[in-house]
């Protein structure tokens, strides 16, 4: 089968093509023939040598999710059968045209969201529920931050929180206000002419948001103090501007604040399968009422995925980058 | 009846007594004749203006915690009668001869536990016990790190990690180490010649500590995720130290760990209610079989309380510092 396959770590053009074995699965598994995946920031830094597999594998393969059919099953599969249109987050294989993933991994592709769509979803949509419900305690009638609004895991939180009855405040840059307010943000903060401290002061009369999910880190761990609601929860799945350089833990204390730091692609294969079945039980009966969908910048062929890395590093997407591996 | 109140901030010579009227207790309330009250390090920035009472007063009394007996109720009290020996939490009035409390946030002193010396347990058994078990998530068979095991809150959190069926390790200052290892700490690491990231580190075999509890802040933040275990919690309840001068904030993602920030006194009165109510349930019955004492360095007569301040300020106890308002 093709697959991009990792022999060194650089920019785009370490993305080459090789042809590698058909991976065969366990007994548990199923063999997923795969439509598409798309690109995550982990994509780039695994290129880069920052971000090796977690769990090391003959060949390198990148890509963190898929959507595809199933071709062939293990002996002891029992929810999935040949034909079935599925998709997950698998710690990296999504750049080949097979995989072979658990099949309580692998969750059913919405009737109503064509299989190579279906590739936006899993990664930014389990990242941002995950975040922001399960683990920073979201619900209906909080108020919740959401930085870099219009990227994947932005857009996905966005409907997330309109999707469960609570409101969302995103920061983003100019261009992508529009973005955000047309997915349902409350209020849209444009980072680069406002404060986003003073604007949730505003907008929540002083109060503060309860849950702020965060990809920026940074000067952004002291100012989302800052903007917490008592008991609030800041939960921290990037840190794109690296370390804070100060931090304001006399804050945290009397607002009695939590800042949780999370990762999805080391959690071992029971983590991940936990929160997959969680996320079709709660999640998934919303894409099939169109209160979710998945938010699609762009797409490329497989050919051409060097380029959309590149893309994606010009930091200019809203929404996800998709690759289309077959139709 | 005989108080202490505040009526300018400063050193112990600002802790004056007055004559103030004995309070009424409301419908709910319980008058409870205090034989002793103990210190606590927020006291001390009280005294200073640095942490006023969050429910001002007529009469600014400080102290956070009481024992005595009850010696009158308000109409709708149901759980407790004139002559029961109670405890308990307050957000301030435990410096006085008596004092009203909500009937529901009194606990009943443990039958083998003397009433003057049931001064020491609330504030720092509660604070210890909810930090490290409600909001930490320290279970049997887990590891905790407790900073400043000597201190009243430390001394507390040992008995408690032993009693629950975890381990503990602590950091003191040379003279409190045999202090620590009496009360059953597993390891004791003198922080003045050790580095407690090493020792925990060995001591776990590398894989981290489950739970910690620090009062220090400062440069122990980042050596406390350094510390932590995949997954594991830091409750900070206190700052000693200052604010963080860094922070590995990846680090705390790829733990997939928590930093929550924690305060009891100013909680309002239905959280008050709640922790002592669920404290009394889990904890009390461990008074009673002796697993959990009340461990007391000094006592003062009440007209002593400024020597006793300037006690605590010194750092030297072990242990609370309990000041006997009648016998």
């Amino acid at each position: 089968m093709r697959a991009v396959v990792l022999t060194e770590f650089g920019g785009p053009e370490v993305l080459r093509f090789a042809d590698i074995p058909v991976p065969q699965p366990d007994a548990e598994e199923v063999l997923v023939a795969v439509r598409a995946t798309a690109l995550n920031r982990a994509d780039l830094m695994q290129r880069m040598g920052l971000y090796p597999n977690p769990s090391p594998v003959e060949h390198d393969v990148p890509g963190l999710e898929f959507a595809g059919v199933v071709t062939a099953i293990g002996s002891r599969v029992r929810e999935h059968a040949v034909g079935d249109a599925v998709m997950g987050i698998v710690s990296g294989g999504g750049y080949a045209e097979y995989l072979v993933v658990h099949e309580r991994q692998a969750m059913r592709v919405p009737s109503n969201i064509s299989v190579n769509d279906a590739a936006a979803i899993p990664e930014v949509f389990i990242t941002a529920w995950d975040a922001l419900v399960v683990q920073g305690g979201l619900t209906s009638g909080r108020i919740a931050l959401v930085h870099a609004g219009a990227s994947g895991v932005g857009t996905a939180g966005i409907q997330i929180c309109k999707a469960i009855g609570a409101r969302v405040v995103v920061t983003c840059s100019t261009g992508k206000v529009q973005a955000c307010k047309n997915l349902g943000a409350d209020l849209v903060i444009d980072y680069s002419t406002q404060d986003f401290v003073e604007e949730v002061k505003k907008f929540t009369g002083g109060k503060g948001v309860d849950t702020i999910l965060d990809v920026i880190g940074g000067d952004y761990v002291d100012r989302n103090i800052a903007s917490l609601a008592l008991k609030g929860c800041i939960v921290q799945v990037g840190t794109m501007a690296g370390p804070p350089p100060a931090m304001n833990l006399g804050g945290l204390m009397f607002k009695r604040a939590r800042l949780i730091g999370t990762v999805l692609r080391a959690r071992p294969l029971d983590e991940k399968i936990a929160i997959s079945q969680r996320f079709a039980a709660e999640m998934l009966p919303l894409f099939a009422t169109g209160a979710l969908k998945p938010v699609i910048d762009s797409r490329y062929e497989f050919s051409d995925i060097a380029i959309a890395h590149e893309h994606m590093a010009k930091n200019a997407n809203a929404g996800k980058i998709v690759i289309d591996i077959s139709r």
